[in-house]
């Protein structure tokens, strides 16, 4: 029962710096929220806006220091880079199609990556900035917050042991309803970039979601996905990118699979779920009951495992902060990913490399998630044909 | 809350035979109890095996007469059809391939056919029992008994009144897991012939499980499936049949979406389920928990409406039985199939027309569940092209 | 998978007659569809209603031979025993103060009794009749309808067998809203007796539902109710009898526990759930989901038992129909009730004992449920003191 | 869809204290990441623990400046109450016996206290407490901390909004099982200490869980309890405090409840749930699966309504930090009471009145609490009399 998260051998906090995340933004709260909740960081530095005044407006609402509340990126990279204390990370939070450009510059400069995803808006940007990451010795880290929760760590790992056979069939879904009317055209805010190609890229449900479902699928089962075959479509009339979309899969080994993706699933929140059956076993993960695992082991009755309760292996009690039975939520996942980056990062700081069990999104995913858009509108362009990732 | 079922205006029971269902089989025995629940029927003769002996046997032990008991359905079917008293329904509850040429021989002599599903092991079966059915006199009705539940029945008037808008998007799925090992190499009957093409026809689980998924989509949302591109594979072993199956789907109007078979998905019984998402509301219902029907109006809270509850509607209220919180089950919805092909045989001996309301599944729905699963077979044959139905 | 329900050995239908049930009631048509189901009985007998007039009408809609239609029980009673095929046995379904007086007639004349719950409408006639039982050759059987839920029985004998150890806690409720205004005022027939103490007795939502909890709470843990103290309240202004009462138990060897019934909690329609917790188990069943067990051993994950799935046992096995995955519901269980006096019934006939595997509640639960809902009316009138059963 | 948690007009850092939450401590690293969540707090002194060395390699590992980890409490109230930047406020999270002792010496000195519940270990300490928190300018604040997520103050605002209209029953229960064992005698400390008298008080699962109960119906109801009568007991051997409480409950204006409180109900880990029921609606909140609250009004289907979805109210969203369908959970309700005690005391440090929507236990709160606890002890000493609180 009793758990004391990470306080052990504390280190100094990480300098952190942020891209993107002024006010009204969502997912920058987000990120602020989850680099605090184990104190593993401190935000000392910030663009955080697309206008210098917002962005400056916005430092001062956050209680950042005038002198680093930069006008734009790219002065924050050459500045930071020098100061004696400047940020040791970054993380980026704009619209998609600025992940690049950002992040080329602070991984040039040393300076660690904490990414939102998708990597960026098309598959070109995405291999140049695997090159950087890949000359660079900072570190990236992309923050498919999904992977941080702790029955995910379980089924992973589970997986991993075998505990599910050989995997047939993998059925992932990540179904929403808030785009069922045309909001973008209204001025909704985060409707507009998400359905606008140049922030967000060629995919609109596919990129935003589509990726996140193709993510788990990936980070869980392990497995290489070869082709896809996909039916991506517009339903909301004037919409300019998806906003549907049904695609079979095709593992390495011989897996098979379907991902749907949709903003138009009237009565869907958040409902990314996901459901592997193996010749063993066969498990499902419900995003919004996050710490529940059914685990059916074939021939027996289904289990409810619970996080940090019986039957939770050591890959999820790991990144589990309370006891079983007082649930931790999605800001908690999302922290989790902050904390394997600080795991890491400490690691460097120390110049010991980072242990084998930390784990996160990395900028090798990113790509493959950006691919996997790119085949699904490649796919449905030919009629459905099947199409290589 | 007071309901009393079917007593008003007691029509004299139905004479009612049966070919197939004879000791050890499942399906006939659920027949039976259907047949019995409202008391519409009475059974009177059986051909119940494929051995004159079981057939004598079986006969025995349900308390049959042994003059009515016969060797094979043919003989049947001709001295039925001269008694005074003879048969006026008979029950097929063979595998898929006996089903034509039974339905042929009772059809021709105008007695009444109840046919378990898929109609027949072929299309082109499948085409000339239309043709028959068609030409007699004789009602023909086919057992998809998911369209006897209550909420069902619901959803789909509720689709028909418009409550969901214009549908986008038609989500369903039928996994099971009792196939996940190859139990047809060691002698499970059921197991034998329903991975027997011989006696199965083209499809495994699209034949079993899938047309009736298919069939609960069309029932439900009363929209005709234009193509479909499918993904059909056996996983298990030595198996001569499909046992997973995933199949993209385009429907008249616009509407898109998957279906998912499964016989080898560990963790699932019969995991019937269909999502129905529209421009205005979004339905759920899942087979195993039949009395409830989630639904969800746009920008409004998921409702979770009851059979016989507040919420539910007339054309659920017709087939339920008992008050809201007391559940009906899987033998109840199987009953109303036959208590439906009742008031059309009352009507038929009344010489009057069927009442609007009376609803089962026809031929004309049987013919499509056979082309949907040649559809299958053929579109995964050509690498998952699109094939029109 | 495959299962053939009940038609091994057939024996002849069992003749039964019929008292109440008439048209509009309700549980007249739950009794007859749930004799029906297992095909042991006929119905060729009945005194249905309170006035002759309607007693013949609702003889005719059911299509009962007019000679065996009779104006009241006595005449039926007194007739059919001397008849050569008269009944075997009867149904008493009529309100709760009638039991007493229909019983003793048959059961006098070696007619066997189904009679629904509670026993009679108080304890000085159920005592009475217990004796009358006690005397005759003729079997009484109580539809404490819900004993006969395949997971009711796999609840009981995994308590027999010790796998939840020793019980410590027992809590069951029956929450209801139907009551929650005074339909009763306006003509509601089955709010009518119910709330009427001339018809049901002293006992309101103690005597309709309370009696159910706590039956299956008996039937469940095989414990004795040693002591109550109850807290009983009516909150409809101007109703006769009890709408809610809370309860705590005391059962002998040192289990305690809560019954809560109401008629007046808004939300629920039948809301009977059990939880039983024992030193080394826990269990938890839902009248309204009847097909799931849940059992937790402590120190390991919930399991989800489901009906003849992996980990259902033979007692629940013995009683269902059909494969896993399709829901058996309220009428099943019923019907198991019936079938279980059908058993007995035959044994009779052929003077043979009773096989040991037959259950059914007996006329001395009966007896124990009259005294349950005394007991809690005196406990509430000396303001939740203790009284011993 | 797009929240900003708390950033608007940032004021600095509440200056927080800690006595107790050292090494081991389960609800002490709670405290620091509630506190840490809105960024309303720095931690920056301690008493951590029961020995000065304890202490002192516990603010180590939390990176305290050594000259501010106390050795005990009074010493840092004393010395901090003179600090320039000495603490502002102090979180108290010892075993109960403390908290009384402790927040007295830090309220005499003006120091807001955050303390755990139960109040005090018994109720002439918590009279006490009242009295010097009366007489102080300092605020106080209990963690109740249930209280703090969203669709508890969903439910609170339904209520006082009259939509579920007149209250007639509440029950509640919180049922765990980590003590079905006697896991304190093995060293297990939570265990430990919370079965201890000494320690405890009078209260075992009553002190430690039923507090959460019988504030959370409090709190959402704003009914106040009058009398009870309870069944108290300790079923496992050697054990000094109760286990297990079985209560009945009548309000002021006449709504009667029960309550439930166990350590031993096996397959229980935080089984927190509260029912109300009124005349015209009911509703149904599980603390496993906050997110979501159930309701139903009268004669309409049920709804579940989620946070920050269709049908959630200002009081849910104005304490909700992402959007519905992303799970907020435990520490996420922590961490609200964390800023709603922020929130008053800036108002406190501006010398304004706190707004009027902010809500958090207060010390009169525990004080029932308390209260609560003595009044289950003595009813069940008299066998369960009726003992007004």
């Amino acid at each position: 029962m009793a758990i004391e998260g990470t306080v052990e051998k504390r280190e100094p906090r990480i300098r952190l710096g942020m891209v993107g995340g002024g006010s009204g933004a969502f997912i920058g709260a987000v990120h602020r929220i989850a680099a605090r909740i184990d104190d593993h960081y401190e935000l000392v530095a910030g663009a955080l806006s697309s206008t210098p005044e917002k962005s400056r407006q916005s430092g001062a609402e956050l209680g950042l220091d005038p002198a680093r509340t930069y006008d734009d990126f790219k002065s924050m990279a050459i500045r930071e880079a020098k100061l004696k204390n400047g940020i040791e990370a970054v993380a980026i939070v704009t619209p998609n199609h600025m992940h690049y450009p950002a992040a080329k510059e602070f991984l040039r400069r040393g300076i660690h990556v904490i990414c939102d995803k998708p990597l960026t808006s098309n598959l070109a940007d995405a291999r140049k900035l695997l090159k950087i990451a890949q000359e660079s010795d900072a570190l990236f880290v992309l923050t498919h917050n999904y992977t941080g929760y702790p029955m995910v760590r379980q089924a992973r790992e589970m997986v991993r042991k075998g505990e599910l056979g050989e995997i047939r069939v993998i059925q992932v879904e990540y179904p929403q309803d808030w785009l069922a009317e045309p909001i973008e055209q209204s001025g909704q805010k985060q409707a507009a970039w998400r359905t606008d190609p140049k922030q967000s890229g060629a995919g609109g449900s596919t990129g935003d979601i589509g990726t996140h479902a193709y993510n788990l699928a990936s980070f869980v089962t392990g497995l290489e996905l070869e082709e896809l075959a996909a039916d991506v479509h517009t339903f909301v009339p004037g919409r300019q990118l998806d906003d549907n979309a049904h695609v079979m899969l095709r593992f390495a080994g011989g897996a098979k699979g379907m991902l749907w993706c949709s903003q138009v699933a009237t009565g869907h929140e958040n409902g990314l779920k996901l459901r592997v059956y193996g010749t063993r076993g066969g498990i499902e993960w419900v995003q919004a009951d996050p710490n529940y695992l059914w685990f059916t082991e074939l021939g027996k009755p289904k289990q409810l495992i619970t996080r940090n309760g019986a039957g939770a292996n050591a890959a999820a009690a790991r990144v589990s902060r309370i006891p079983s039975g007082h649930p931790e939520g999605y800001l908690e996942g999302f922290a989790t990913i902050y904390s394997e980056a600080a795991r890491a990062i400490h690691a460097k700081r120390q110049g010991r490399p980072v242990d084998p069990d930390v784990v996160y999104p990395t900028v090798e995913d990113g790509v493959t998630g950006v691919a996997f858009v790119e085949a699904c509108i490649a796919s449905s362009k030919r009629n459905g044909a099947w199409v290589k990732l």
